[in-house]
């Protein structure tokens, strides 16, 4: 039951990825749809950004039913602050691919991701989805993968089986997203399917379950974008019987597992990141007081450029943690870097600080900050802040 | 009574900057004096993070009793986050200023500001305060503002005259501060010299007045320092009569000037800035939904990076926006950039992007978001993100 960062058939599910000429480069794909053989139990989350796309409002209305058939998603433009028009084109695009499917329209959603303030052409998205639809294959998860991607620099995918009600069945995902990405719901777009017979509402409360330790733990910018989706979709096709206490259990800990692998790659491909920092805070007074402690760390543009610099400047971090409105005494906090410890008893221990550097010339390392309050902790990814940040976000433009 | 970016000789202090060898750098100047010939009324504010220089805990304790003679300011050297030890060393420094001019170690505080975790030497302090004293001059303030700087790459002062309580008082101050820079309390060292006569309750209230829209109203990158500081002194020497309430206000507002003068001087010189950005949010339903508007604008990584590359990207202004917690409806807001409408009607007005994206050109434009819910605004200075700030700051090392 070990996740695999690689995708994985997933019965009852085919999935295309092609080329709809909606991104401005010739031949990229841009357009990915994933298809399920019958109605699928559904459930998904969505930004909490106020400045939400249109495809998140017919989406929203959709899943409601607890059933959706069809996913399609571009990427290259977001549909999002784009009005009744937006509306409308997300309304006409899903009904374009339900005649194309033979279904009916309120089973397709909508997923939109890329520059906001613009429409695509629906000619070409319709064109594209007639290709989509032909190409759908059962081990067609890696190009949904790639369609979906805009600044990634590479597909992201994860997968596990276990064994439940009786049957061996199958999670596995897809997502997309390395920058405007922040802890709040779910800050990408995200698509987990498995083949599990399980209800919608069961469904929905595994998926709230896996938020908060993977889509809701990590942060590249602190930016929470507009177009945020996560959806999660069990076709049933594993014919597995009700899931007992147990089986339950064990599905909320795979699609948790699931979740963490896709959160995580999300981070290590972050714009311009060159490092993957876990921020751990324990012995906060409150769960809040960790939360913001963590979150002001590992979005402290002073302690992420450090982490780029493999300086290991514990001035900035117990700078960001005392600026984070949390309970903080300087005299109790234990800090440390890399497993080293560089700060305790109100003092820096100067004689660390050399094996801390050498622990942060890694590709992963972790900061832990124990406050020494209580009992609460925090865990959050973070990515370092490097130049090759600044270069994409300056030269990508509207 | 118009504010220049000049330093002034203002009755009743003088000024010294001096090299003490705090800072690596041979010959950089890294202490400077402020000396009133007698007690002045004195007022200060100070940073709200937690984690506290014991240069703060000190200043703090004296200011209470309305009246300090001399300020002491090292760069170099934050004296935070270094326990009983640093406490005992920011008694000390005041003790060895206070016997070389001769007055009461409790009419001396002293400022830090540098590299957190680490203590300086004594002696070379002790040294250069005595060197100091020797310099003290009437119109030493330009040396003054010079030994302040970290990784600022100007000094920085502002002065003006004003006729109150039938005599022409001047108000003069520096400043430092170019990173770890965001609004909250007082985010950088600042100090403001009049020879006004004014009690220090009267000074308090008028400090607390400028506040909100000088040094609370700008950002360089969010992160606040540990040794924020701003202390008002007035030595009386203008001997003028009691200040009518129309003084006051006079008082008040040229105070007010010179504070945002030099706020403004701050962020101009922001790490690695190349571009002054003034956010306003108008129309917001309260006061804190307009602050955090501006705020999440004026800290966003990704509109940031987009001023530096002269990017007119609405969509992540709004973004920005409507993850703030702030109401923000789609529909009924209104975007300016650069003075150019560019989003209305729930949609972004493309053709208007040319003329936006000229404006961001120049060294300095305003961002204006009227949110069209109610009455609240607030104004915010920031500066864009560049390499430049990714380099010194991954450079700049513990």
């Amino acid at each position: 039951m070990q996740v695999k960062l690689e995708p994985a058939v997933v019965r009852g599910f085919r999935f295309a990825g092609v080329a709809a000429g909606i991104k401005k480069a010739e031949g990229a794909l841009d357009l990915g749809l994933i298809a399920a053989d019958e109605p699928a139990a559904a459930a998904a989350v969505f930004s909490a950004n106020r400045v939400k796309s249109a495809t998140i409002y017919v989406t929203a209305d959709r899943v409601r039913s607890g059933r959706l058939q069809a996913v399609i998603v571009n990427s290259g433009c977001a549909n999002s602050f784009t009005g009744k028009p937006g509306l409308k084109l997300a309304i006409d695009s899903c009904a374009a691919v339900a005649k194309l499917l033979g279904i009916k329209a309120e089973l397709v959603v909508p997923n939109s991701t890329g520059v906001i303030g613009h429409l695509y052409d629906l000619g070409n998205y319709a064109a594209g989805a007639g290709a989509a639809v032909n190409q759908l294959r059962e081990d067609g998860m890696a190009d949904f993968a790639r369609a979906i991607m805009t600044t990634d620099t590479r597909p992201k995918t994860a997968s596990t089986t276990l064994r439940v009600g009786g049957e061996t069945i199958t999670i596995a995902g897809a997502v997309k997203g390395v920058g405007m990405l922040s802890p709040n719901m779910a800050t990408m777009l995200g698509y987990i399917v498995t083949d599990a017979a399980i209800a919608p509402t069961a469904l929905k409360r595994s998926l709230k379950a896996a938020l908060p330790t993977s889509f809701n733990a990590i942060t590249v910018d602190g930016d929470m974008s507009t177009n945020d989706t996560v959806i999660l979709l069990a076709s049933g096709a594993a014919k597995n019987r009700a899931f007992t206490p147990r089986d339950s259990a064990a599905f909320d800990k795979a699609l948790t597992e699931v979740s963490q692998a896709l959160a995580r790659e999300l981070v290590r491909d972050g714009e311009g990141a060159t490092k993957l920092v876990s921020i751990e805070v324990r012995g906060a007074k409150s769960a809040s007081d960790a939360q913001r402690a963590a979150r002001q760390i590992a979005n402290s543009p002073l302690v992420k450029t450090a982490f780029f610099g493999c300086d290991p400047n514990v001035g900035r971090i117990l700078m960001a943690a005392g600026s984070s409105g949390a309970m903080v005494e300087s005299e109790k906090l234990v800090l440390f870097i890399g497993g080293t410890k560089v700060a305790s008893g109100g003092r820096l221990l100067t004689e660390a600080l050399d094996e801390a550097g050498r622990a942060m010339k890694e590709a992963e390392f972790t900061v832990l900050l124990d406050l020494k309050l209580g009992k609460a902790s925090a865990k959050i990814l973070t990515c370092d802040l490097s130049y090759d940040y600044v270069k994409i976000n300056a030269e990508y433009t509207t």
